[in-house]
């Protein structure tokens, strides 16, 4: 199994899975920095140009975040990522798909490339104002509803994916989390498997 | 059962799943005309004010379009809307995420509402065309994995995914399809559930 990931991006989410699953991993950074991300290597493997992306076991190459963390809950059922029940489990993928689609890819992203939204570059601090509103929005929906210790009672994939947009919030976005989404970020904090990623992707 | 949904919004692809499933649900309509998305009522149901949103029969709202049809294809085996194997089914996850993840909410979302991307109307074309190349770059991403007669071979809950970006490309956006699209669209069309799906739109 390999990960193809960013330090510092969404990647974080998933690399974090496989240091909670703690089976043995191949990991290849893909640097934006030098746009390796559009390089014809990369795009052969993954046509959209982003990460992650999991080279699984046999060769093949799975992409967008919810189906590779699902994917790793459901091939590693004895690290109990995901609940068994149907509705338990949508209501695992409910949260992974607003946190991914929604609160990164709307809020967050207009806030970090205003240049994707809008190709005027005096509009750009609009953008920029928007995409924080929209991220805190997300976590304003999210909180309500958070159970305890972790998003959903127990540890799930989900708790990865909110890992990684409230590390963005308090890290890079300089937001102030709601009490709930705070507590869950340190929560997460002290998990050995959160530490060793942020280690490994500072080293990078 | 009870769908809240807004005919030829992305709530089709949910509303055609409940039709192929063959039981008894009930629908209501949320009328964006007057804004009633944004309604008290509807938000203390779904405070994300977005359709689809499936309340299940313990009373509880699910939202989410990759959460819902999951979970519809979950607790309804017999209508084999997903396949087994946890690569199977992480390979449909990944084009439902990416369908309403990026062709979707990137893509058309900015054609059809460039005023959520950028403040200045006066760049409102130039945020369309963009929507237009990314809808259109989706589409050329999938196509060549599509398998037949279905998105992954046997019908999945993928290809009513598929099925509502193929309707508004050729129905809102104009778009040519390509040739592997195209044909997934028509065979979608034949389907008497689609079928039954489009007129009860018409008629809402
Ligand atoms: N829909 C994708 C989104 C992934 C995504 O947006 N990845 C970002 C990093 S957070 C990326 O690779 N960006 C590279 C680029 O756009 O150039 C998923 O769920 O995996
Ligand atoms: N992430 C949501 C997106 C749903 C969505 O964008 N729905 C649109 C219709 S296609 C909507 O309800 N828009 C109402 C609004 O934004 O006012 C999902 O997967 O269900």
């Amino acid at each position: 199994m390999k990960l193809f990931y960013m330090p510092n991006t969404c990647s974080m989410g998933i690399h974090l899975l496989l240091e909670e699953i703690g089976k043995p991993y191949e990991k290849e950074k893909i640097d934006f920095a030098s746009q390796q991300q559009y390089s014809e290597t990369y795009k052969a493997l993954n046509p959209k140009s982003k990460v992650p992306a999991l080279q699984v076991d046999n060769g093949q190459v799975l992409t967008e975040w919810p189906a590779i963390a699902f994917y790793l809950a459901r091939s590693n059922p004895e690290a109990k990522l995901l609940p068994d029940d149907a509705l338990a489990q949508a209501r695992v993928m409910e949260l992974v798909d607003y946190i991914t689609a929604t609160v990164h890819m709307q809020g967050f992203t207009r806030f970090a490339r205003p240049g994707n939204f809008s190709p005027d570059e005096s509009t750009h601090e609009a953008v920029k104002a928007r995409g924080l509103e929209l991220f805190g929005n997300g976590f304003k929906i999210i909180a309500p509803q958070l159970k305890q210790p972790y998003a959903l009672g127990d540890f799930t994939i989900a708790d990865a994916a909110l890992f990684y947009v409230e590390h963005w919030a308090v890290r890079r976005a300089g937001l102030t989390l709601p009490d709930a989404c705070q507590r869950h970020y340190n929560t997460m904090l002290e998990r050995p498997a959160v530490k060793r990623m942020l280690e490994r992707e500072a080293a990078a």
